[in-house]
């Protein structure tokens, strides 16, 4: 069974090279970007400037493959993939939270963007932390890594 | 440009039909699923036991066609389409958190699922807070709905 997506807009960052760029949008805080929204799909963004923040899902367009075990920007082991938030994946579907600051005919302006420009985005979804978990949440091995994530770049690794 | 996407498991829940089923994993606290995830992508699993929850990606797929604004189960008014989690959509992707109990041969036990009975999983990835926005946030039409979204149900709208 496979299925097929079609792409609803692209994303426009200043990151056009992997090097460099931040790698969660807790380190892109500030970095703006824009969503294009393709024309037919921009009666769907009506209402959506209410909120403050999206979650964008969007393609890995140039990750090619995967490794079931990587060794992840902010660790020197290698990690089991579906514990890291590594970009070759079986089906390699980006997730990021950003920031909205305005809509204009069908161009979401947006902050704290870490994807690469041109990126395809595949669906944009209310952000709401109602929905999130509220109990205590524990990170495994990201633990204590996951503290210095924002100033890392992807070409910054611990070891 | 299409992409090609294939299940890397399937996601078992005691909700077999659409009517009666929670609407957010916030409405399905304490609902027991399973990941079954398929035999050749279990060696990505390692290391995912140490976060207490995961983000799961997956396909709608008993949603077909969408519609560009929807009348959502929290609100009277039709609200454009991206600014809800309705299951119609141009990729009916999915997102839902849900809490990881153990893992035992590639099965995830996990609680608070919201999703039916033999859903498609298409990725996982550990849910880290950190990542997320922590400056204020906004929900638009969501700001009063979503307060009660916990005992809500997917044949229980306001209105």
């Amino acid at each position: 069974m496979a299925m097929q997506f079609q792409p609803i807009g692209v994303i426009h960052t200043p990151f056009s090279e992997l090097q460099g760029m931040p790698i969660q949008p807790a380190g892109a805080e500030g970095v703006r970007g824009t969503v294009e929204v393709f024309e037919e799909y921009r009666p769907g963004l009506k209402d959506l400037d209410g909120f403050s923040h999206l979650i964008l899902l969007y393609l890995f367009h140039r990750a090619e493959g995967f490794k079931l075990e990587v060794v992840p920007f902010l660790d020197c082991r290698p990690r089991g993939l579906f514990a890291t938030r590594a970009p070759k994946r079986p089906n390699p579907i980006g997730l990021s939270i950003v920031a909205l600051e305005k809509i204009e005919r069908g161009v979401l302006h947006v902050r704290n963007v870490d994807m690469l420009d041109g990126t395809p985005l595949l669906d944009i979804k209310p952000y709401v932390p109602a929905f999130d978990p509220r109990t205590e949440v524990r990170t495994g091995w990201l633990e204590k890594a996951s503290q210095g994530v924002s100033g890392r770049k992807s070409d910054d690794r611990f070891c």
